[in-house]
């Protein structure tokens, strides 16, 4: 059994963490840190978790405990960096859910997140924790850099081909689509109900910091092809849906490349490929990540699906803790498990 | 031809103003006065609106001119308290869209406003612009109250059954669902599409403003029954879905009922009564209220639907304008008219 | 451990009534009985629950196996009358989530379902499974009439009131929105994405047969004031939203109220009293109804939200399958529990 | 003043036709010829256009008078071409808006409709009204083939850079998200407000009959990269956002590209082109396509904007109408006009 700290927790990724923490089996504890919402009590600021969580007051997180075991961090970037080293010379198991370790260059880092970097070193300890991926390694680490909602689901998505089908790919262009949810919970008039209901917009075009973290882990698996990466909001509070539209340099056998995911994706607990195009509410509320392949001539297409909260930030969090513990990458994190079919 | 001056034109019916002042054929120039956002332009706060309305600059609501014909004010409560009344005593002709001037009453307008009112002879010499009920009266006047969005849809299903059956009136309950575009364009963590997505709630039970403003009226019009008022939002951006549920102390019969709003809305070009409960989108994007009535034994239940930014605000406004100059009051506000339809 | 028959499985409460199987820990075995979808696999049509239930065909209704231990019925009203008299005569555990049932009154039922009833006698074998209220009584019972999604909402509201303030009311009058999933998975033109899409429409005006379902549970307690009942559409899917209006004889103390509310649910594992109206999203994928009373004068507004597919079908559904076994209310229907709060 | 023919009016793009044609200032007047909605009143299917359009009865289809000036065929595919070719030789002007006629290959069109196509020459006699763009030419044309809704808003986007940069293209990826009502009014569960609230899902990936039309225009003005077109349904009623990825062999600069939209879009009166992506609201109700540029070295993502109903069927179906008769383009399609803006 095990002590968790949440740094950070009480936008909609610290809901989710809560959330987890109350479902799962080898967590004894879980405290909460803020910097505003200190002193208050968590459900003054979830109050439908009543009843589903033990109920306490936040924490200031300028005073962290340092006797948990595991602390998931869920920061605006740029704070982190200031707390997790400390975590991490203590020899703390840690979960970073935000972006200021994911990139493995400082100058990257300071590049598109302008801030300054003062903790180098620290860059390359991380394990880029793309829990569902078969080479993600977590041998020796302590420390987890949680992957964006955007790769996530874009990584998921084109990482078998370009291990396996580098050479061939022409070009890639992943259009993906967010609910408003990945935005935050600070009021701005852009996320507003008056303004989003049955409104789509792009944002951030050929800008969004997750451009980059996707192109680092790709071109670690051989991918150097042209590549474009489109966000946009959705009308929806949450779930992401990414398209990838990859041309080939020549035609595909539709069977071989879902062999390959196949064999990629299989002893995934959280990878469902698809026959047909996944529907973003099959995913929502799950940590699931679904994957459906469709091949013309040169021309293949991947559509994907997450939850952003969950198989985006919290459930790979907590799968990714899962994995440095050696557990089963599922605990807490599906249903208890399926049941013999009657047999009358 | 007439010339407008909008005055807090940067927020949702502001924008619906500048699109009837663009429609109109009797108005010949229009332009806006606002706070914060002065020195902007039209379409930067409105990009939709390019190419439909001659874009120019925010004025400064502080040197407001005195050339325009007619004042808009679209102002949060209190701050028009400090610019109507140099407007009225310089003779223009002002429709009010806030709440300052809806009450008679300084004490009841400091009571639920909470701000101390030093005009209350002004309180008499507006006119209640409740624009589709037959005696609203606009004689000598030249100042409009314009009434509040839940107002206009509750008291357009009710007012006909007082005047005609208020005796019979055993107790009245009204529940009323409106879209967030009614809290305004203040970003505000209760109304991001992340937290309205799938929601409904209610909100300010017995304390919404617009319970005495609707009492108000009522009671002029001979209601004296138990009267119960609550608001809701919706996951929309637009509209008001008011449902009244009135007990009655006897059957009172259907058809007599409807003949008699029949007869109250005759003459008025907004109010379409149904056969059936209105939908909601049948009102979206225009000036009509629609009303059905619906009784068995000793109950009525009376549904309105209108949306809450035209017919509850700007477009009732202009409607309120028409009459002020004796012109038809739906110029400007309707299709350009039914068209013969083919004979052959 | 026991095995569970679902009988008409393929529809919206079916799906829910699978995931709860999927995790209740005293289920052994599940299988789905269907008519049209006989012959399909339960993930063809519940494609987002692969991996989270165990596949298998659906197996026709006109041959039901007689060895399962306890038999979900969710059928179409009046189908449900042809099915349900050999089980119960067999000593089954039954709960019928359709309508079949619930009225005591043979002629009544005809009345409102327009269908000939000829097992009056079950009529009073059943119990009306409102399963958070205090008086429930399951004592020797096998049959149980799972009450309406509209009627949970609103008696939960409005019971402890008839109880206790009974000669009190003047009048109630209850106004309710739903999701538009409680019109059923029949794709009919005005439950299209295009038509609902921002919309809302009153429907079934003083004409919803859930009216006499909750006069009749009201009446029991002693209630005998005028009522209405008013249903709506949500432009959601999920969750209906409860709003009765309440005219009392003379004034009442909101804590007085509120005291009788908190010792009638004190036992109820699933009813939340709350002291601000509670928002839908908090009870949306939940098994609580959630309920606030506010008090002004002789006016009591009472607003409950619940999911209407768990607390008013499926999980209420569980709910009364745990107590006709004497089992903890709330197995497979809560998260795992509540843990420790860290100390440090 | 001309007479006009509506066939098939009933659904979501007959509505739009009926309300252009009720503001239209030259049309004297308009006639609803229907199958299954023969002999219906026009506002017993849309309600909300009581008193916006004179109601009159559908006449049948089977008996279309021929004395219309002009006829609008809103059929499903395959039904306009049993009724075209009689209107077409008796010298009629018509505005087809399905499919039958848009592709200029009788082969293409058997091959993607799957429908046998007796009237091969009438495809050469058309103009594929994309009307828009500068290069199309209405010169002794009576029947046009209104675009779909995709190849609006992808053609819009991407022409100009064909004609002008077409042998630098490397690749295009257009990934376009509709709104339900692209899906016609037929009740289907898929399209159901309980199935696609909060979802998003790709369809007819590789395989959707707006490609063909979009390649064949595009391959008309010198396009012959590797194309590839995917489609999505959103979760609201109205629109289509369409983004498309470049992938360019050598960087090209942003202004020199804008140089040539402005110039190719000068003379349009409904293109807009934006300094940032547009909201899908802007257009919403519109018959606006909003375009922006965005270039990052050899990358350029182009998103564009309408509504699928207006310009993506209706609206830029009476577009081509008063280009047919030499009409200012816009009339009855946007306001009234642009106001002087007061200079005091």
């Amino acid at each position: 059994m095990i002590s968790v700290g949440i740094i950070g927790g009480s936008g909609y990724t610290g809901k989710k963490l809560l959330q987890f923490c109350a479902n799962h089996p080898y967590i004894n504890d879980y405290k909460v840190y803020g910097n505003k919402t200190a002193g208050q009590n968590l459900t003054q600021i979830f109050p439908d978790l009543v009843d589903q969580i033990n109920d306490s007051q936040i924490a200031s997180a300028e005073n962290i405990s340092a006797d948990h075991d595991v602390y998931f961090v869920a920061l605006p970037h740029g704070e982190a960096l200031n707390i997790i080293p400390a975590l991490f010379h203590a020899g703390k198991n840690i979960i970073d859910l935000g972006g200021d370790f994911r990139l493995d260059s400082k100058d990257e880092y300071e590049k598109w997140y302008k801030i300054e970097h003062h903790y180098e070193s620290l860059l390359s300890e991380k394990v880029y924790g793309l829990a569902d991926y078969h080479t993600t390694d977590y041998t020796n680490k302590t420390f987890v850099a949680n992957p964006g909602c955007y790769p996530t689901a874009t990584l998921l998505s084109i990482l078998p081909l370009a291990e396996n089908f580098g050479g061939e790919i022409l070009s890639v262009s992943t259009i993906a689509y967010s609910g408003t949810s990945g935005a935050g919970k600070t009021p701005k008039q852009e996320l507003l109900m008056s303004e989003m209901d049955g409104n789509v917009a792009a944002y951030k075009i050929n800008n969004h910091r997750h451009q980059p973290e996707i192109l680092q882990t790709l071109n670690k698996h051989g991918f150097n092809a042209p590549f474009s990466f489109t966000t946009h909001l959705l009308p929806v509070a949450v779930g992401i849906y990414a398209t990838t539209s990859v041309h080939l340099k020549s035609p595909v056998r539709e069977n071989e490349l879902k062999d390959i995911y196949e064999s990629v994706y299989h002893s995934s607990s959280f990878v469902r490929l698809r026959d047909v195009p996944p529907n973003l509410n099959w995913v929502v509320n799950t940590n699931y990540c679904d994957i459906n392949l469709s091949v013309k001539d040169n021309v293949l297409i991947i559509t994907s699906a997450i939850d952003n909260l969950i198989k985006g930030a919290s459930g790979q969090a907590f799968q990714n803790m899962n994995k440095l513990y050696g557990w089963d990458e599922s605990l807490g994190l599906k249903n208890q498990g399926v049941k013999n079919v009657s047999v009358y």
